[in-house]
């Protein structure tokens, strides 16, 4: 079989552009693709690395947790983005290793990559608080196999239920608890109430879908912690008459099986649930280590890698870390928010300074632009806060729509998740429900042995 | 955790429309799903039972697995489609024990159900011939997560090529072997033609995706060969100009890592390809054995059940075998083939014979109505024999749009996928080509350890 040698990489046809400043970009989510992008008419070579040959549009993967749209849908293949930039070479690979000094990064395979300025935009990954045996129980959603495991578990718990002759066990079937009432927490639980109580209505014989007990749990003392105290309150009314529990300054203390034990003041109750779904907390992914131990980098609690007010790591001026990975002191050195306009922003403003510094020329200090924060509940409400005004209700719900197919990045994924939202709303139909993964009974038994 | 005893199902709101005579249908395929909807009106209770939770509509599988379509494009959630038929129920599980004298069947996870017909409607498996250990070098393509698993190959191969120094390698990384050029193997030759040739033409910097290889095998002395010789050639003659390389009376006599050795003749040649992909051979599903083994019904070679001209079992009047499980002898003795209209046919009639033998009315005897053949050919082209006429080229290519789009069952999917078509015919661009499965890269490597 192929046996690749570690080994420098190919001359690559970027090469044949006679620039000779290599920008080496890691991750391929908004901050890296914006970066790149950015330095699409620039005098550099510019190599996008990513684990995966597809930028995901995360802020919709809950959709494809709910079976309403496909992965093809959320995703564009990187390369097909990036094409058209004749400096630009897309490399499927995971960077296992930095040395700042050589100024080189090594991929799991062995193959070695040299830089001259390096963007690293690697985001965020899952993280349980020191409870990691809970994500065997209780997934989280940051990854398309995720997002189809956690699918798999939703429509399969309905299934089981239909079969179940035993009311208790039944009930427990048809418990969703979800952990974190962030937007994707918010998201989730809307998404499930309108399958349970309209898209599945009329599904099944022996349950009655609408029985469907849905918990949003959330440990400070609103939903939407991060915005405005108003829009928190109508968001927590919206899920209120969707049907779903909320249930805040509550804490998951212990998860066991199916059974929940929630804390709340000091009283503590457990309740048996089938399907928990973990929207509670992230952390920067594992390349953060990495950086840190090469570059003696700070890192803050969640594991972001604190940066200079330029994304440059302190005494490596040509490494930038923008996005999720990245700490980024803002105003009374609260960090910017783990969203996608502040990657994208990071992404092109890094971008600009390497094209200057190679001119010799200033660039401006950074600004981050707030352009606002929304979050979509159920089928038609949302709550959108655009700083300069606030809405709720229907109209938050088209600014939400609008705002999303906007930055899907391929326009046929735009024209794809219009259709397929046009058909979702006006049918309450959702055609992705799909249950896969090989395997579907045994696989999901093994997982019920555990 | 949930554990269920063996029991027989709960009540269902079925037995609530207040018919006796139990239709229980296995499968969910186009046989199942039409004798299910053909018995919607009918005074009795219908019980669809499948291993998945949706319907597949296989025709288009292989755009799933070259990245045209994503599986939610193709799939209709089963409960979805017969939601509005009151006296249906549908189950998500397995058969393994049939007993044909108690009338009743066991699933997997020990659920008994009986039944007063039985319609069996499993279809068909792939077949390695005896060399099931070429199953793992050379998948093929019968649900989605094998679409998936091919998908993730192909788009993998091009990926490793751009990253090999090697250009013996690189060239095996750039094969691709089709053994069998049944429909699907032209199908899948088509597509992939098309994939290397114009999608990722600009895709690339180190590699031209042009230098791609593609090799299509045929044992028999012509592609297409249940097609009307003209067409045959026809086709040959427009995969050849699509750049692939036909070779009839062909055989893999060996498959070991990336070594694929063909003989024609008394000529025996091995090249080295990194992908092959198996289009040979079928045989029945797994069912076939259980059902022989209980009610002494004889099987075909390709382990197919042998059925009466009413498509009953021989001294089981009240089991029913259709689609591709199921060997009805034709003309000449020869049996029906494995494809959609018959598999349709047969559930419509099947159905209807119950109706008429539950109300004492003779059923006419099964005539099949043969309204062709078709197979699409690349991007634009097709064959397409409808017996009164013989289509070629692009008119044929609109007819095979046609019929396909027709038959998706759900309306939702035929905009979804009529919207992909149009834009992938315009711009080429394939917008779900990606590689998926947990640990794309460490995964990969288990394989090629192999």
């Amino acid at each position: 079989m192929v046996e690749t040698a570690p080994a420098k990489l190919p001359a690559s046809a970027a090469s044949k552009t006679g620039h000779s400043h290599r920008v080496i970009i890691v991750g391929g989510g908004f901050g890296g693709l914006y970066a790149a992008q950015s330095l699409g008419q620039a005098p550099v070579e510019v190599t996008l690395i990513d684990r995966r040959n597809f930028h995901l549009f995360q802020p919709l993967l809950y959709q494809v947790a709910t079976g309403g749209l496909s992965p093809g849908d959320i995703a564009s293949p990187l390369r097909s983005v990036l094409n058209r930039q004749k400096n630009t070479q897309v490399l499927l690979g995971e960077v296992t290793e930095l040395d700042p000094d050589a100024q080189q990064l090594t991929l799991k395979d062995g193959d070695v990559v040299p830089y001259d300025s390096l963007i690293l935009a690697t985001g965020s990954a899952h993280h349980y608080f020191g409870n990691d045996h809970w994500e065997a129980i209780a997934p989280s959603i940051k990854t398309i196999e995720d997002a189809l495991e956690v699918r798999r578990r939703i429509f399969l718990a309905f299934e089981k239920a239909e079969l179940e002759p035993d009311p208790e066990i039944q009930a427990a079937l048809l418990t969703f608890v979800i952990v974190g009432a962030g937007p994707t927490g918010v998201e989730m639980a809307g998404a499930i109430a309108d399958l349970a109580y309209h898209t599945l209505r009329k599904d099944f014989r022996s349950i009655d879908p609408r029985q469907t007990k849905i918990i949003l749990v959330e440990g400070m003392d609103r939903v939407l912690p991060p915005f405005a105290p108003s829009l928190s309150a109508k968001a927590a009314q919206d899920l209120q008459q969707l049907g779903i529990e909320v249930r805040t300054q509550t804490f998951m203390t212990s998860l066991e099986g199916e059974q929940v034990t929630f804390k709340s003041g000091d009283t503590e109750e457990t309740i048996r649930a089938h399907t928990v779904l973990w929207a509670a907390g992230v952390r920067a992914s594992s390349l953060s280590k990495v950086v840190c131990a090469k570059t003696n980098a700070p890192s803050d609690r969640a594991g972001r890698i604190m940066v200079e007010p330029d994304f440059s790591v302190p005494s490596y001026p040509n490494i930038y870390v923008i996005g999720d990975l990245a700490h980024y002191a803002h105003q009374d050195d609260k960090p910017l928010p783990g969203v996608a306009p502040v990657a994208m922003q990071g992404g092109k403003y890094v971008a600009r300074l390497i094209s200057d510094r190679l001119r010799d020329k200033p660039t401006p200090a950074f600004h981050y632009t707030d352009s606002g924060s929304l979050a979509i509940i159920g089928r038609s409400s949302a709550v959108v806060d655009l700083n300069w005004t606030k809405l709720t209700g229907f109209p938050a719900w088209v600014v939400w729509a609008l705002v999303h197919v906007m930055f899907l990045i391929e326009f046929d994924n735009k024209v794809i998740v219009m259709t397929q939202w046009m058909w979702n709303f006006f049918t309450r139909n959702q055609g992705a429900r799909l249950i896969t993964g090989r395997d579907v009974i045994k696989s999901d038994s093994a997982f019920m042995k555990q």
